[in-house]
């Protein structure tokens, strides 16, 4: 059976490989799983949402057929409308595609800019389903390590770029690090990627759990933004419409020409019912989605309450759905996350995942999710932290 | 801005493209339009799955979570299932893999065998979308003329085989032809897969539409199948969720472990909503299904008995959703498409959409997808058909 070396060398799915490490695992009645593992919510979208899911199963005809490749015009002009007043600049429905989902998002803006033997340049620790497009694809990710400070710094990415490299990939707020980046760094790397005519990638899924509320970045107010920018943003978390796979892509529309070519092979179009639903979350969930946003933070703020008092525990980044933490243990993460299903009870990614091998931002790291856990929870998993032997 | 030159290479997606023939254009009142270009359903799903859909959406909370990248257990088991009593031999659970609509399952395939700088065989005419992805990923097409036969020839195949070569793809019941593949030649093709370690990719997307009440091949019934054979299928046709995206890709475990990447990086898991759509559509339309299939029948005859009478244009194939035809012009198929919006007000695919250029199967010969009109139009498309200046 003949399978590409690309992808033989390619990682498995770590989410598939950190849910075997619980199957047919017994938790002890006292100490159930605390799952901080995926970046997820964990209920469905409110019931009013569900409802209006069902009316538009019921009575409209177009939620079950085709719809245009780059999406739903209404969606695509409310995201235009949104991002318009939110960034400011000029974002028009023109630039914006819908995807079944940002993941999707992401490895169709990288169809379009990288192929085989082409360069990327990843921040790392980077978000594994990003590495691991750009591996089966025979694309060389280029590492640019951001050490404890997991922001990314435009002079040593600058000395990283070759006549292969096509891009640079953001994402802010960080998956893994919670880290969210300022202003003028982003500012500094659409600079440094126009002046190569390099695409700048800039994944914003957790956008709406960004702890300022103000614009996260200025760069849709560039005059030439379309030249280098490409932003991807998800749905799914905001309108807890993760099953239903949508997110956006904003582009010049001539990017979007090309985009429109590897979505109509890969999906045809985005789940229309999904479509349908975002929409309606986007026109009638504001007020829900600041509640949530209120409650994410508030947990952000139990996780650094209870870690400061955790001897031994750095946390380096916090921020949206994560903690990305300094263990203190003299073994590599991916032994450490292991040994805390079976010792503690907790599911937690290990830095290894996200990281180029022995790379101390990997080997030293966990990542907890911790959005899907309340204040009470997050002091249960800092105290099964603190019990765990040295 | 870089784009990578295989896309740029790229065709745009023809059904985007026919979609904008007529856009803007006013079709008499006595002769609207007659829209024969895709092949898809036009009317939502039976009341019955519409009703389940909207219970799934307001009481199913994994409806709306993240799920399993290959798919949820019960569906692949039910495909399983109903494929070991539909076509012989054994399918189990662990072969199956759901996807974001066939097209996905295409595109999972291929990147888990081809990458750039391989070939791949396609019979020509060949489905588009297919020859769109091995042109955007830098894999070479090697078009197998199936001639006014329609049907491959493995001696002829076996002549285009390189040390690069790494798969050859059937689509039977075919888009664009209609041709349904004998078993025998399938039984060939596979032999011949085999003994060169190529993939043999079968798409039966239109299975369900088959005019034959058997088994439309035995190859699951070979003991060594999951060696060769890759097999992919679409439940958009048979329960109307084209707007749902939910497809099936079977081949062996090992293969799917290398699927499973691909999927997770460009899907994370199909649409859940879908999935329970699609299940439930197995599970409870099976007599409704094969009413569907007995309407497509009938159009299939009236496709035959109104183009018999019309001179000068042969219908090379028909089956499923589509009659092949060559047509009687001194001019090439896309011309003459376009002349079809303007003086017939016909919408219909031209042959060079499915064929390399200059090819005599892509030239003269139209696409009708006849699926969305019933006998009544099939007799109006022949007569402005009849009608039409040569």
């Amino acid at each position: 059976m003949h399978v590409t070396p690309s992808m033989m060398e390619t990682e498995a799915p770590p989410v598939m490989e950190a849910r075997r490490w619980i199957d047919g695992v017994t938790f002890p009645p006292d100490r159930p799983l605390l799952n901080v593992s995926q970046a997820a919510p964990v209920d469905p979208p409110p019931e009013a949402l569900r409802q209006a899911m069902a009316d538009f199963a019921l009575h409209e005809t177009s939620a079950h057929l085709y719809g245009p490749v780059l999406g739903r015009p209404e969606l695509r002009a409310q995201v235009a409308k949104d991002w318009t007043s939110e960034y400011g600049g000029t974002v028009s429905p023109d630039d914006v595609a819908i995807t079944s989902g940002c993941n999707q998002a992401f490895a169709t803006a990288m169809a379009t800019i990288a192929q085989f033997g082409d360069e990327v340049i990843l921040p790392s620790p980077w978000y594994f389903n990003h590495k691991m497009w750009l591996d089966m694809n025979g694309i060389k990710t280029v590492p640019l390590d951001c050490g404890e400070s997991l922001i990314p710094n435009p002079a040593e990415a600058e000395r990283l770029i070759t006549d292969k490299t096509r891009a640079i990939v953001f994402v802010t707020p960080n998956n893994p690090t919670g880290a969210e980046y300022p202003a003028g760094v982003l500012k500094a790397f659409f600079d440094l990627c126009q002046s190569h005519d390099l695409a700048l990638i800039v994944d914003e899924t957790y956008r709406d759990f960004h702890s300022s509320s103000d614009a996260p970045h200025l760069l849709f107010q560039e005059p030439n933004w379309r030249e280098t920018l490409i932003q991807l943003y998800s749905f799914s978390k905001s309108y807890r419409l993760t099953g239903h796979r949508v997110g956006a892509l904003v582009a010049s529309p001539e990017r979007l020409a090309q985009v429109e070519k590897f979505l109509d092979t890969v999906a045809i179009c985005p789940n229309q019912l999904g479509q349908l639903s975002a929409l309606w979350g986007m026109q009638n969930l504001r007020q829900w989605l600041a509640g949530e946003r209120d409650e994410i933070l508030n947990r952000r703020a139990a996780i650094e309450k209870e870690f400061a008092d955790l001897e031994g525990w750095d946390v380096l980044g916090v921020g949206a759905y994560f903690a990305y933490v300094r263990h203190p243990f003299d073994e590599p993460s991916d032994k450490v996350a292991k040994r805390l299903v079976t010792d503690a009870s907790v599911l937690a990614l290990p830095g290894t995942m996200f990281a180029p091998e022995n790379a101390p931002i990997g080997v030293n790291c966990l990542r907890f999710a911790f959005a899907n856990i309340d204040a009470t929870d997050i002091a249960e998993l800092a105290n099964r932290l603190r019990s765990l032997s040295r």
